[in-house]
């Protein structure tokens, strides 16, 4: 008699509480986004309590407190404050942390941040991430929670252990993201320096100019396009721009070199210059998009 | 015995006989808007007759010839070659177009063609236009009949008479254009310099960082819509940015003024002027858009 012996995989959903800390367009579009799509318990936390209370209200989040009830009791933080905040945030909350639970963000930049966080000793893992989303509208009321349908999550963990790491890229997989992205911490300063950064910086340069003003009737889509993104919140971008200056002024000075091509093929009138230097870029749009 | 004498105004279409001279993305354009809008008969013509021919079985266009043939019977002329082709064509056919008509181009830069033409005696009326309308694709096939929806008509007259500019801005209006504008050919250039030929020149410079080809993965909007005009036809352009090269240039150098303001606040972690340029930036978008 023969005996066979089956083995069965059960996938069970493991249902976690996550804290989500400070619920402006981008926290509050993953508390959005979680509610819509996992079956996580979500809590939630901001410094104006009406904000908090609102989002309790849209059903965003399932619970609130006060951050000494929420923070122990998570088993995944995300931050989403300010650059200068995110730092202090960990520090002041170090003890109150659960054991082995991860603590993540959703900074814009994080060379400044992941560096100085792993040189500490925590009981909890800290994991870098960067959801690569955003509108010209901030704050809790232009939440939503299909922001990151299609968008890239980039994460950049530097001594977590790889479950910690499947765990994070799991979750924002189910968050509704289409691409999850891990690299340093390094190197996506400098690429978010390139696609992001500035570009912000190029829109309001544009925007700035003194015929402006006048635009309207003398437009047609490039100068919408182009200008877009000069809507712009500056106290948080300030910041930004400042916590990752050497890639961003590696960036600057690349485009600022590169219209001074085109700028002396215009002056000297010298079309094949200007028609190879179009050709190139005509060529990277084509083939990359 | 009384006699009322009625007046009655009757506003009759007149059908005018056009002639559309360049098929490629704009003449086929305003060839299908014509057909499709208007009951005037279109004459068209093109120098690789394999276009002309598909425009005749597609019904953009009534009739086809040589352009001895077709510009002695055209009420209105419309000419739309690249930028150095335009003055030869119109002094090459002086003698042929019919006493009175109108001939118009929709070249994208006004001042070196309308300065040009005025000194000239011709039986017919040259006036300036500027149909502000494109796409990243150019010729025949990417040509449609309602490019110029909601698109600005932008007309640089100099030394026509009222009723003939009259007729040029009704037939922008018919062939679908939501607004019309009357300036200087000069005005025109210095507008054009910022609206549309810088926005290409810095979507150019901008994917022209050695970072571009890594973008995947790392971008959301922002570097979608800078980008998008580096999708560009170097040769039609690169002739413009020659022809309006005193604008431009000084578009380039205020772009680059700003570029280098927002490089050394960056440089000096000034959080204040970072935070006033984007102010500045942020209101204009807001006010004027």
């Amino acid at each position: 008699m023969y005996y066979h012996i089956m083995e069965t995989i059960v996938l069970v959903e493991v249902r976690m509480k996550i804290l989500v800390a400070g619920l402006g367009l981008i926290g509050a579009s993953i508390a959005k986004s979680l509610k819509k799509n996992t079956s996580h318990y979500i809590l939630g936390w901001n410094r104006t309590q009406s904000v908090t209370l609102k989002a309790l209200e849209d059903g965003a989040i399932d619970e609130t407190g006060t951050l000494d009830e929420l923070i122990p009791q998570a088993d995944i933080t995300i931050i989403n404050f300010y650059t200068d905040a995110i730092i202090p945030f960990v520090m002041e909350n170090r003890d109150k942390f659960k054991k082995g639970s991860i603590v993540t963000d959703s900074c814009g930049i994080k060379t400044m941040i992941c560096r100085t966080l792993e040189k500490e000793k925590f009981d909890f893992y800290y994991i870098g991430a960067h959801p690569m989303a955003g509108r010209e509208v901030s704050g809790y009321d232009a939440s939503l929670p299909t922001l990151f349908d299609n968008a890239s999550f980039i994460c950049t963990p530097t001594n977590a252990p790889k479950s910690k790491i499947d765990t994070v890229l799991e979750l924002a997989r189910e968050m509704g993201f289409k691409r999850t992205v891990v690299t340093t911490p390094e190197h996506h300063d400098e690429m978010i320096a390139f696609t992001s950064q500035i570009a912000h910086v190029l829109a309001c340069s544009y925007v700035l100019s003194p015929l402006a003003p006048q635009h309207a009737g003398f437009s047609a889509g490039s100068y919408r396009d182009v200008s877009r993104v000069a809507r712009i919140n500056g106290e948080m971008w300030s910041e930004l721009f400042i916590a990752n200056k050497e890639p961003l002024i590696n960036e600057i000075d690349d485009l600022v070199n590169n219209l001074e091509k085109f700028r002396a093929a215009i002056q000297d009138e010298d079309r094949d210059i200007l028609i190879d230097l179009m050709a190139q870029a005509n060529r990277i749009k084509e083939e990359i998009g």
